[in-house]
């Protein structure tokens, strides 16, 4: 039994096959693949990922003994049907080699192209072509890269540049020029010349003119680059066995600009904007694939239709058209409609839109690569339902193509894309909210509501944003910050309002006083315009048209769709009706958390509360909280109605109470006087609220349990709303959760405080109501004790937001000094305050919910920090088992797709 | 085979014995023993844990009906053996009633005392005793107590006062009295009807007044508290099964009221001030043990050398004590003898001093209470020594004799006792760091090191300490704060320099302009002297004397002898070469923690770190960094002397940039002048690096991988100075330790600086020298994702200050706003900044420890935040398998102790 370590390809036959990656890895597999299915791809060969094992068992020398006739054969077999020799000045066979292991793997060698070139090489290959500059731009290239991977010319220093780049800035530098592009032959021959010199100097040795010398080099080389350091480590922190190996792909080249009969191009088998079902495409004849992306020379159309209308957007006659921009269909019809034959049978092989790239050379058209193109979100959801109604795929799947994020691009306002040209950006910021906006400028919260009622459209901008900027926020059309990140308080309200944002912007010098917005040498006015996109956050200067999003019935019926196989609900985030309202129209089955401190701050309620936080002890404080609970009473009401029938998550007071004193000399002067005390009075409760640390101070359970009374106000309002609802005949189910819990006999205490309050309640109404006590676990001591906590709390819902924050130590207030430089290091691959980190701490989300569950089998776990619309973070709570998440309305619908996935693919 | 249920002792016999522990409880085997080994306590009878399983199991009639003839028939051994009869008017016999688990358990039914008594009964013991107010006062006592326990008379709402204690409000202001002895026979009386009364009215039920009712009644509710709520709370938080079940322990009440031939006292088998092995108590003919603690009449001394030493002290003549106060041996010869031989055996039995309580009744000694005495620190030392030299116990038991924290008093100088008497008290802080100081105020830090120069003792006072106060705090002799908890920097920092500290005295309003100090309407200015006692918290107004410590020869043996068991090591937290030599004075076996922020502050280093944070870019800051580099390696010269041979743990810079700038505009000003710039441009900077949360800040790591020159030049420093030493032939082991890592990668780009900056250096300097490279774990996700970090750091040390704050999402600095509640309302058990919260911290320590070990199994583990200085964290951090402990230089002889107890116990 002979082992087989070398399989060819090409012609429309294969050794290998598509379920053999194990052994040709994901490369070897899919080439193999391609020529089975009758696609013209360069041949070429795969040596099997065994050898690679077999070199690092057995040893180089032996394993290349072995594989040294079957390589020869099989470059025999590429040379055949590529009518060309490797090696041969002629009529030159040129050679990819590229590693191939079952995944695509970060640290390994990548790609050395055009190998086979040499001194006298590259002249038949600039004859051949017509094209000195192409050929020794190719041999140049293939020095420098070879050069690099294979004979390892690195920097001598760590901090010193490459060796290769310094010469051809030194040869740019002696001509004066600046681009790559600006030099010519003669330059090239001198910069290949010089890369050699430089080859022998540093490494002690002649770079390789031999071609078979240069093809074995490749070879070892993307063995070599399996065990090096980066690699290893990747496989180590992934879990990848090293005895998986890599394959080794030598493949022919192909080139487009052989002359008139040669071409290259990009095509899509349908319309990646719109989602049509047409073929679509670009291609220019006798050119490099770089041309048609250069954009030096104005690439055609492929189909006659796709130029027509390209002629009419570009205002090109008819005949004009013809003349000098003929689509592919017309200049080249044989080769245009074996593309067309060979696009469709990609995408009924793929089942998916394919987004291909072809060359042409000497009248012979051959696939370069093929893959799922990227599309537009309506694109998306308009491709998958109509691939499910011509029956290339099946429910799952089309469920399984929706990419959930894009959905926010169907949800939000977005630029009107001719404006859009035209506007300038002035600065970046993040993408807190999504959706376009455009307005006027103002700087307060006042002015904002004040503007708006005129029926001005406004952007409220603001160094950062704090809960009595609320008002202003929902009359503007979108709200700029120069501080604070995706989880600031613009952020996480914004998103909630379903409104445009752009925080985080630190560029911009804002001057309250004066009314001034000062980036980069440019200043802006109250009243300038300025434009936002929450979706990238980019920030324009003027004016930019923006238009509605609208969700068509491709959307109602995806969603619709998703909802058959989902298997956890998908609940909001909602603090008013019309939040509760939307969300339950995007298909939200409940809330999963009501913040109630936003129902603190209007009128005569900030008053009240301001009267509580004054007072000398509980029972000063439980006046003032009568005063209070009317109100939220109504609030509660409110909320209830809109999600009759669903319950309804109410979180107790949350945030230190300093965030409801005013801490300007005005405000503090004007509480002093509603309250008739002295100022000084009002100056040093306000000091003493200060914290140094106040998301790690005196807020959550640390309140109710040190101000019991608010607890009990809060208990009389939640449960009397859903009283009067009952009365009326409207179905409030009323889950009162309990934040910041760290230690099981905080959440007793709280317990204690809102069952008694509610037996009280009951009997005096003569009347009562089901409800659950539970909590937030979002203290890293909870959820490390999380099986203690069950014992008492009756549901778990995971702020996932403080939890990031404290199972990392960051705050999200104050990440910006390192967060970029992290993310641009790679230390951290995304904002965990963005994505769940699911090995921190969705560790400890999922630790939590198994302890919990072993006291309490049925204990409802659900999610409501930002996370719960982040689909891959929904797709985590899936696989932990948790029974919800919830997140702001306009993610609902993401959740839900999300959630659906999760569920068809777990 | 019948089933035993009730168990007799008394007279020197017993059914049961010590081991007998399941079945009788801890009291009820403790009782049979006494009487075993010839004790004389008073006789009595234990039912079995096992009926109350059975009252549970099968119903209270069955077992009333099966226990009925034994507890008649345990009534009369009682009877018999005292000569009375319960329920007798002319000699009534009273008892006791006491609940007895295997282990104390809180919220069962305690004790009820003076059973027996009713309207007929307590007149024959007002004639027994010849005092009718003490027969009363026993009866008004047990109808309170059986009320209360036994007939369930609680307040009807849960804020109403006791039932019971509102009666007494009654009389007594009726009577127009303050205090309970303030009333006579008729008012106690009169109580007893109200008492009586008001249960008729509550419960319907009449109080019972035959005595086996009343003896059942008690019974019962001791079976029935093993159910109740609290008790089943603890019992799940415990994970104590249910059907351990209680004992009820029914024991005859002695009374040393009954004449002249009666008294009551208590005494020690040694002396629990000095340790001498000397018996010596108190005790007070025809007394109840209440008086002789109440201080109305002057107790006398039982052995008459003790009674001499007495006199001389109280200065009262031989013939005035031979007359007016002999000791015991004196006036009741025979029964001294009695008990000075009891106590000998009691000692002998339980091999430890023993704190005794006895009742003489009618000639007729009794113990009521044997018990380990308390004990001062020195003598705790002594008596072990003692012991152990006497052959009493060996050398383990000697070690485990020792309560660590109390090593405390021995390193601290502390109040003169007589000074202390007169001292007044005028508020209380935080004991943050033991000892005693007196000085003079001083209300910052230059005045603090200026004063001191001129030979003032002087005390600082501050709202709170900062890095800028060093110098201030090293130059006074105690620190007061009026913020901050246990761990503030002025704690952190006192402990370590071995200093008295109390913080966080929230009473103190302290006027930096004015420099005065108000509190309680006293105000002391600058200049006033003022007392602390680090040790209680306590401050004084004015001097009061102290005196240094002293360790002895028993000190060191004690010291020694831990060594020999223990298995961590000790190290010490120090940034100086003088608390380096302090600690290894103590024992550390090496630096834990050297924290290097210090080294920036004093004169130029400071003006070199500024223009550092003033710089633009990385080569500005490695221009500044360069200035302050020879200083710091300066000192850690200075600190690998000290260290010489043993392991010194250097962590990098740690904490936010902003605690290097000045705030004040003085300090701005001064700032900008220094480094030649507009202040605009100063006040700019340190408003950019402002935070929010400094705590979860740009700080640790975070500053390191954004400003790489840092650590570039702290690298230089600490292996620069390691080589001077070599050349020197001093052996340095430096540890590079990174602060606050999160993530492998953040850890991994900081050792790659560290690795290639050694590199270099060790090139250049042409000498090289062992080093490693470890981390902090003080961030939960660390702890969580210990395995991958282990994969690259060489040991981990946890920094449980930080761990404690985010695990728990406490901000030490704010904490005073609920901590106080938190342990109030017994929320929290202790303040998990002193001792390490096992459940939830100990749980990510205990993790990361096993995952680190999974990827590197000789993976050293420490702990170096203030935990590592408190005997049941090191007993923990034993338990989970550190390697080392590190704490401040005066806390090593208690951790080296309790790592002993942990080794022997463990």
């Amino acid at each position: 039994m002979e082992i087989k370590r070398v399989y060819t390809f090409g012609n429309g036959k294969a050794e290998g096959k598509a379920d053999m990656k194990n052994l040709l890895g994901g490369k070897g597999a899919n080439l193999a693949e391609m020529n089975l299915i009758g696609v013209p791809v360069p041949p070429g060969f795969t040596i099997t990922t065994e050898v690679c094992n077999e070199y690092y068992a057995i040893g180089k020398e032996q394993v290349v003994s072995w594989l040294q006739e079957d390589v020869k054969k099989a470059v025999e077999h590429i040379e055949t049907l590529m009518k060309s020799t490797l090696g041969s000045v002629e009529n030159p066979l040129l050679v990819s080699v590229r590693s191939g292991a079952r995944a695509s793997m970060p640290g390994m060698m990548d790609t050395i192209l055009n190998l086979g070139l040499n001194d006298e090489v590259v002249e038949g290959l600039a004859r051949k072509t017509g094209n000195a500059r192409f050929a020794w731009d190719s041999y140049r290239r293939f020095v420098q890269m070879y050069g690099d991977v294979v004979l390892g010319m690195k920097p001598v220093n760590k901090n010193d540049i490459d060796p290769f780049e310094e010469i051809i800035e030194e040869v740019k530098n002696a001509k004066g020029v600046k681009l790559d592009n600006e030099l010519e032959v003669e330059d090239l021959k001198q910069l290949v010349g010089k890369f050699k010199s430089a080859v022998k100097k540093q490494t002690g040795q002649d770079f390789p003119t031999d071609a078979y010398e240069q093809l074995w080099g490749a070879i070892y080389a993307v063995f070599d680059s399996w065990m090096n350091e980066r690699a290893i480590l990747y496989r180590k922190m992934e879990g990848i066995p090293a005895e998986w190996g890599t394959a080794v792909n030598v493949q022919a080249m192909v080139f487009g600009n052989m002359g008139d009969t040669s071409a290259t191009g990009v095509c899509f088998s349908r319309d990646a904007a719109t989602g049509e079902d047409l073929f679509i495409g670009e291609y220019l004849i006798n050119a490099q694939g770089e041309d048609v992306v250069a954009g030096i020379r104005t690439p055609q159309q492929i189909t006659k239709i796709g130029s027509q209308r390209w002629a009419t957007l570009a205002n090109v006659s008819e005949e004009d058209r013809k003349t000098n921009y003929p689509s592919m269909e017309e200049s080249m019809p044989e080769i245009y409609l074996e593309l067309d034959a060979l696009q469709t049978k990609l995408e009924n092989h793929y089942k998916d839109m394919q987004d291909m790239e072809f060359t042409v050379q000497d009248g012979k058209l051959w696939f370069l690569q093929t893959r799922s193109g990227k599309r537009t979100g309506a694109a998306m959801v308009k491709i998958a339902n109509d691939m499910l109604s011509q029956g290339m795929i099946d429910e799952k799947t089309a469920i399984l193509r929706i990419d959930a994020n894009k959905l926010d691009e169907l949800l939000h306002p977005v630029f009107d894309k001719d404006a859009l040209k035209k506007a300038k950006v002035i600065a970046k910021g993040l993408a807190a909210s999504p959706g376009a906006a455009s307005g006027k400028i103002v700087f307060n919260a006042d002015d904002a509501a004040e503007w708006a009622s005129k029926g001005e459209k406004v952007i409220m901008v603001r160094i950062e944003t704090s809960p009595e900027d609320l008002a202003g926020m929902a009359a503007a059309e979108g709200i700029l910050t120069a501080r604070g990140g995706m989880t600031s308080h613009a952020a996480v309200v914004a998103r909630g309002m379903g409104k445009c944002c752009v925080s985080g912007a630190g560029a911009l010098k804002i001057d309250y006083a004066g009314k001034t917005l000062e980036v980069d040498g440019l200043t802006l006015k109250e009243g300038d315009f300025i434009s936002l996109n929450g979706s990238t956050g980019d920030i324009f200067e003027g004016r930019v048209a923006t238009k509605e999003a609208e969700v068509d019935s491709d959307f109602d019926a995806i969603m619709t769709l998703a909802d058959k196989y989902t298997k956890m609900t998908v609940r909001t985030n909602a603090d008013t009706p019309n939040d509760a309202g939307t969300a339950r129209k995007f298909g939200a089955k409940g809330i999963g958390l009501c913040r109630t401190e936003h129902m603190f701050f209007e009128g005569e309620k900030i008053k009240a509360m301001r009267e509580m936080i004054l007072a000398g002890n509980a029972e000063g404080r439980r006046v003032a909280l009568a005063k209070i609970q009317p109100y939220q009473q109504a609030d509660f009401e409110g909320i209830f109605e809109a999600m009759a029938g669903l319950p309804v998550t109410v979180r107790l007071l949350d945030p230190p109470l300093h965030e409801f004193v005013p801490h300007d000399e005005k405000g503090q002067k004007e509480m002093a006087e509603a309250m008739h005390v002295d100022v000084k009075v009002i100056k040093q409760r306000v000091d003493a609220l200060h914290e140094q640390n106040p998301m790690l101070g005196h807020r959550g359970a640390r309140l109710g349990n040190t101000y019991p009374e608010i607890t009990e106000m809060q208990t009389r309002a939640i449960l009397g709303a859903a009283l009067n609802l009952k009365k009326k005949g409207v179905t409030a189910i009323p889950e009162i959760m309990v934040p910041l819990t760290g230690i099981l006999y905080e959440f007793l205490e709280q317990e204690k405080i809102i069952r008694t309050t509610a037996s009280q309640l009951f009997k005096e109404r003569g009347d009562s109501i089901e409800f659950k006590v539970g909590t937030m676990i979002e203290i890293p001591r909870a959820a490390l004790t999380a099986d203690r906590i069950a014992s008492a709390a009756e549901f778990f819902s995971f702020g996932t937001n403080d939890l990031t924050q404290m199972t990392f130590g960051y705050s999200r207030d104050d990440i910006a000094s390192f967060l970029p430089i992290y993310l641009e290091k790679k230390i951290l691959k995304f904002d965990p305050f963005q994505v769940l980190d699911q090995n921190g701490v969705g560790q400890l989300v999922r630790m939590a919910t198994e302890k919990g569950r072993t006291i309490r089998p049925d204990l409802k776990c659900g999610i409501c920090g930002e996370h719960g619309g982040e689909p891959s973070s929904v797709k985590f709570c899936h696989k932990v088992g948790l029974n919800y998440v919830s997140c702001s309305p306009f993610r609902v619908p993401i959740a839900r797709i999300a959630a659906a996935q999760a569920a068809i693919e777990g």
